[in-house]
């Protein structure tokens, strides 16, 4: 079928390139007219403005938007006086399900449907295809339906889970209609909290394996620090490259994560080329607001989210208050190297 | 080769099952005869005491010890008599590495190898393999490698990490000598430690899903509760089966435990034949303690270990505590469904 | 100075006995008359409904509402149509901040004041005093003055903190103006927070000591159980009453919490009154939700948060899940109790 | 009573001074020659080694020891073969209270008594008095009474708890046998694990309020960063100093570390001279093994220690693998300043 494509960054232009594959046509724009050319050049059909975009569409559109959260509102006030009834608008982004709800109920108002399509698959996508978590009305996911079908990895070589009865459904094909507006996104913020807490999971572990030779360092002994007791025990020389394609075979905790993090120190076991100044970009901060409203307690997903804050010196403050609070109650300087 | 194999439970047994497909003879002892004589019948050769099971195998000797982390002990104490100089015992349980370090050690002065195997696989691995992670001298890990490659998953069907040159390693087969003694057991228990930390996010994260209702319920309205301020971004029925499958399927967030978590879903999504009393077998809190000692943060896994802790009702002196402050300072009444 | 007060629970009534006390006039009224009739028997002028107790109150008028959250906004619209131009109305319960600055603007429309004041203090506070945080306009701040310098606890005998130079600043008298609309309750919501935190800490710590004897019980030895490695390293019979006494006296951790936590353990260390069912009340949902919004990791806030979710069974479902996939991969059976 | 003091440091010299306030005699001794003479001059008998101080004090003898963990044993192994039996040897340091089992056997074997006494009570301690944790033999916890009484606080101002009815019991007056040996320092082991998980619930509190005016600082807008969505709540400029002040006089949260963190913050709010690298020394990590050796869930005091591991950059070998993870399934490039 026909779509239009806005954002043509890294996840919208390969989007666009796994729908042409699939037979599709696109109608592409972009902010920056480069990446419009490239995929003109790959069979895509390019715009030169939003205004241009609907008009080289066909009635009744459908037009997936691909962008930074903070830019789909704008876009979408810039777009709506263009699209009449029977249009259907896709956010395939990161937004927030919250604000999800009221723009469909602003643009049903209009009879433009909208759905919130939460995207996984990262730069991988193009190729495996791509996890989608749909909300919105019934008939507009139907109608994308060949959209979401040539995007989803579909059934591959992933056997179905044993006990799985639903013929038809879609969910084995790696797209699902998951309820109404909002819960495409919903799911999608809960998919990328889960995430933050995996990552975490093995951050630590590696970590403890990384420094399983403490035992083989001078230690300082003074007042302000405890000597490791056991240093016979910690004198491991561990290869992080080798274990962590040792546990994508048939261990418990094979994952696609696991297979990007041996991906990852088989390129340099230091990782020499990253600060460790961890980004959040939204999602994990609102599974944490979602879950306290629903009182689901959440320490795990919580404590990997608040890793990151720390790693990029947001605790620094609350850090010298406990050094001021160690000073006045004991006299305690601070340590140079803090040990 | 031939191979000594003592403790037939659920995974002992299937361990010589997948030895003895690999054409490997199997002398095999168990506490109760029941294991022995069905194994008997699948091809293994039957002890009926430790002496037998020694007297057996060839010299030298390799037997391997399938059994709880508490019996490792007392069981070597009752062999090593029977042993001589050249023979060798692996631990493929789940045993503390610190004692691993003192019993190779202690066994070494008699001429005895020790390994310690790290062995995970679960259920599933008589037919998946087992991935092995060791510790222990060189030249026994080497007299034992046609054991280790019997039992490991092998290269299948996943593809080599990008980038891996090193040909010959033996991750890429599912075992990996990871280094001298305890290495094995060590780095098997920080897997388990990712692996509760694992477990722990996919848990969190599907009860937010499986509360994204919680607006459609009554809210009861006093000083001791605080109404939901939006039941209208909380009106979601999601399905958890569907969930659960579509997300092994191109996104971020795929593995095996997902798998698994699928196949629980799709047996029954409200998980009624459990209670959530959830066990912890040693490798967990080990792992924080290596953590703490080495001065490596790991809030995740450490919340992860709390939550099972907590969900035995560990926590119920703690919890009756803050009640008694809270009446103390507010004269607050704990309400009878503690909302 | 006259004064209106709605609302005669817990603490509202205490309130304005220490305003009586103080000289003030209060009229009075409360949904239920029980408690206006027994003001009115100490001193205050009783009122028999909202529109009675703004006639007896004159103009410009000053009106403290002392209710539950959710009960503060139907009250003010109740409230407003007998409101004129510089009144006043002072919500001195446990409201969201945010909330607090829309209404204020609402009210400002009408030339009415709004005062958001945060008050701590407890059952004690009619003895001890409230400590009061104060958020909105300054004049009318400025006109409350004698109530809050009567409702707080003065400077008492509690030494100014060394190197403070502001004289005539009322910090040290108890009561404070902390900024504009909604930053009153705002700091007592982090007020409230870093109590969940402190008094987990407590918490915590007592259970350590409460179960220092742990060493002493009979163990249990399976595969799913790991037994206590150094019982003779926990063998003490603690006096929970004792110790908590103690600390009160010179120790680091000395607090009124403490002081709370001696009273409760002396009157029963077995707390066998309590069932561990903790609620929490608005405050520390908001607190954690204002921390990711502003970026500030706060991890001990926030398991402190989730603590009392758990306590009351609120982490079943996911608890369940754990032992369902610990079932899958290792075909583990929940033990009875969960050990 | 004669009592010996090894150790002079910031605690040790400032026990004595309380000592001989007390009219008790002191024999001191320290490794550098200065602090016993300063003593010297305030009424002590200084020693010029081990032997001097033993052969000084008059039999059976008393010896205190002030001084770090590491330093204990050596010592003791220093002092035993001055010792007789009888005498009675008094750690007063942080010492790991399963060292105190053992070393209280070996000296018993010998005669020897040994106390275990855990101290808290920092620099002002000298007038405040210190919190005297105590465990071991009866015998000599009696025959050291007159010595605790004297460095404890006594009852002084501070009101017995309600309901205690213990009369003769020595924690109303800041001294308490706790138990057998270990327990003393289990008691303070256990203090310090609390007191971390105060300061970081005061300090992540703290840094709420300190950045509650993060809506008026710029955003950035990018698929990397989540803007603020509601600017608008974050506008308040907030007097750490006051709101310190404040807190300390009638509220819940009072306490003898907020007094020190409003004297921190009264010096300067900024905290200018801190770097935030918060050392850990010994009793915080201690607290966590214990609590998971007896299977308590301690998520908070846990939390507080890493959070101090995380502040020395303890952390960043995990967060790199954050970044790098980040960049294999996203692209995602680690901005500058990681927002």
């Amino acid at each position: 079928m026909q779509i239009g494509m806005i954002g043509l960054g890294r996840m919208g232009a390969n989007m666009v390139r796994r729908l042409l594959h699939g037979g599709h046509q696109c109608v592409v724009f972009n902010r920056s007219p480069e990446a419009v050319k490239a995929l003109s050049g790959e069979g895509a059909v390019g715009a030169s403005s939003l205004a241009d975009l609907v008009k080289k569409l066909e009635r009744p559109r459908a037009i997936w938007m691909m962008l930074p959260g903070a830019s789909v509102e704008p876009l979408i006030a810039g777009l709506v006086p263009h699209l009449g009834p029977g249009d259907i608008l896709i956010d395939g982004g990161n937004s927030y399900y919250v604000d999800d709800i009221r723009i469909a109920r602003e643009l049903a108002a209009r009879k433009i449907d909208y759905i919130d399509c939460g995207t996984s698959g990262g730069v991988m996508g193009l190729e495996r295809g791509y996890c989608l978590m749909i909300g919105g009305p019934e008939r507009a996911v139907q109608r994308l339906e060949p959209v979401f079908a040539t995007l989803a990895p579909g059934a591959g070589d992933i056997p179905l889970t044993p006990g799985r009865k639903k013929p038809g459904g879609t969910a084995e094909l790696g797209y699902l209609h998951c309820g109404p507006s909002g819960a495409g996104h919903f799911v999608k913020m809960v998919h990328n909290g889960i995430e933050y807490g995996l990552m975490a999971a093995y951050a630590e572990g590696i970590d403890i394996l990384a420094r399983a030779n403490v035992g083989k360092r001078e230690q300082s002994h003074d007042a302000e620090t405890t000597p490791l007791r056991n240093p016979e025990e910690f004198q491991f020389d561990l290869d992080l490259r080798d274990i962590a394609e040792l546990w994508r075979r048939g261990s418990v905790i094979s994952s696609w994560l696991l297979d990007l993090t041996a991906v990852a120190l088989t390129r340099d076991p230091t990782l020499a080329k990253f600060d460790g100044r961890v980004s959040d970009s939204g999602e994990g901060r609102w599974t944490i607001k979602a879950a306290i409203d629903e009182g689901v307690p959440v320490p795990v997903l919580s404590t990997a989210l608040y890793s990151r804050f720390s790693s990029r010196g947001e605790a620094q403050f609350a850090d010298k208050l406990l050094s001021a609070m160690r000073f006045e109650f004991g006299g305690h300087i601070e340590k140079p190297d803090g040990k």
